[in-house]
């Protein structure tokens, strides 16, 4: 008698229907309800056209790589962003994730370099630093290319406790560590910022403070 | 300077990227950034575990197809429910998609055959009568075969334009048109409505009045 699941008690006709609706509901924030909305959509166009979308999921898990410097997603072995000749070369901003650094981006104000980590420490979801590119970001600071290192983490706790763990990485290297300036709301992601927050977060960023 | 679409303005570092953004992007409900965060997901994912996803939709696409008899979906020419031994083969329930079928179903009460129509009448939305399986069920009803219809149409304007429609073509066949009760709100729709509410609207279907 349950609203929600209805059709979770049915028996779906075919088990290549369901075996899709497992797959699609595997997708963050996707249901199960909300998956068999998308497969029916499926169900209506061509075969040509399913060819195509399951085709760009694979050629893109294949042929995209993190960039060997940075983490960004590149198809090359390094980014476009790390062998771009007009950047800064000793700054690098350290994002969570690729939206974080397509924000910063888009303002069109920064213009140093990058270090993706692919995530933050949340010992909650089971990730810890090994589970990150931080060994890369402390060889980067290590090998003495870089003068400045700028935090452009989320301002949650997750992200604190990252800040926190690469401050203490970096204390022996002698390298400067700034944060973007907290002109973004606490709470609010770095992706969902007005180009203006971005903007001035970066111009005012301030010593790292543990 | 927008808050929505900042991604939108930058370029993704990676044509494989963008295109996977595309196709997911063209699922219902999914925006750009919606469609982002799904495709990094997929880039968090095995290889094999993307060419599972990918192949679990070609391979729905080419294995499912609208059973013969009453358009549900399924793996072989005639569909299960028309194949079932059981059930009332003189009683069809016209549903709009799958996912109504799936809803009635899942009450365990209606043991009667169906009739999936693959939508409804919209002009707005340019569906007409050619676009849905009408003529199939109107060849059924011609065949004398079918003691009775019972409209279970969404109650909207389309919904309603479809049953009025419908019964039209039914005038000279001699069969008895009914409609479920409207124990379901008008403007709710049927799969979401509870398993009681579906099945007084069956118990107290009334005859079809134009």
């Amino acid at each position: 008698m349950s609203k929600v699941s209805k059709f979770g008690d049915v028996e779906i006709p075919s088990r290549l229907i369901e075996r899709a609706v497992d797959q699609m509901a595997s997708l963050p924030g996707v249901g199960r309800r909300t998956a068999l909305r998308l497969v029916l959509n499926m169900l209506r166009r061509s075969e040509d056209d399913v060819r195509r979308f399951a085709e760009s999921l694979v050629a893109m898990r294949e042929g995209v790589r993190a960039c060997q410097v940075c983490g960004n997603l590149s198809e090359e072995p390094i980014c476009s962003i790390c062998l771009a000749p007009g950047r800064e070369e000793h700054v690098v901003a350290v994002v969570e994730d690729l939206r974080d650094l397509l924000a910063i981006e888009g303002t069109g104000h920064y213009h140093g370099r990058y270090h993706v980590l692919g995530g933050v420490i949340s010992p909650m979801d089971g990730v810890g630093p090994g589970d990150l590119r931080i060994d890369a970001l402390v060889e980067r600071v290590a090998s003495g290319d870089i003068k400045e290192v700028i935090f452009a983490l989320p301002t949650t706790m997750e992200g604190d406790t990252t800040a926190f763990y690469l401050n203490k990485r970096f204390s022996n290297a002698g390298v400067k560590v700034t944060s973007i300036a907290r002109g973004v709301a606490v709470g609010d992601e770095i992706q969902y910022a007005d180009d203006l927050t971005l903007i001035r977060s970066f111009q005012h960023r301030t010593p790292y403070e543990a």
